[in-house]
């Protein structure tokens, strides 16, 4: 079902001044940087071998992810785990006892379809489950 | 530097009792249980793609994992980057002004070479630098 780790989500303060120590002191290549307006954060993805390292910063006071950092600090938030389907995934995985988190965003970074996991179901791991999405031409809206 | 995720660490209570959601319910390959002695810790690999996913249980009161699971309670305890030469990459992280954890084992789960990064100095991550040891027939000093 799984085929790898996607990507590790970093909660940081402020995406410019923590960008250079991934940049610059370990060499990670900055994919870009991008607002995902519906859960209030600015994401900045790096490349690590075949998965991503993505520093979030909260947008917006009250939200989430602020609460977050507010409560435990700058830190791992969650891990994401790459499948082929993610619908045929997260049925599986509520099978298996684990709890979607209900009205999160379905796009994620990179314009991945994506799904959370409750940490409170997966041993206090905030776990997102995603699927790269196929190449599939020029959409109308102008966006691939 | 990086050659990719090597695995994500998670605290959990018990291994016994979180193995079957990770191998039956997300259906990842247990590939082996090992206790570290010298960080008072039991540790179950399981694999994702080409990364790991290490549950990690303390098995000695009042060390650095047992006060991390009574203090935070169960969730990701650390991430560990894969590197051609460990030495080397520390070397270039202090350099960067990241500062190594003194005094920790120098050899992880599954053989591995590590060295660690204090979250202090990487916004809040415990991060593990680790170097897949290649065979390489028995060393003078008798080690592999």
């Amino acid at each position: 079902m799984f085929k790898g780790i996607d990507h590790i989500g970093i909660v940081v303060r402020d995406i410019t001044s923590a960008l250079p120590l991934f940049q610059e002191g370990m060499g990670l290549k900055l994919l870009g940087i991008e607002v995902i307006a519906e859960d209030n954060v600015k994401v900045a993805s790096l490349a690590i071998g075949e998965s991503r390292i993505e520093l979030i910063e909260p947008i917006k006071e009250g939200t989430p992810v602020f609460r977050f950092l507010e409560k435990r600090g700058e830190g791992v938030h969650h891990i994401a785990l790459r499948v082929e389907d993610a619908k045929e995934a997260i049925g599986r995985l509520k099978e298996a006892g684990l709890k979607p988190v209900e009205g999160r965003s379905q796009t994620g970074a990179m314009g991945m379809e994506v799904a959370f996991i409750h940490p409170r179901s997966c041993h206090g791991v905030l776990m997102e489950v995603c699927e790269e999405l196929k190449p599939r031409g020029k959409r109308e809206d102008g966006h691939l």
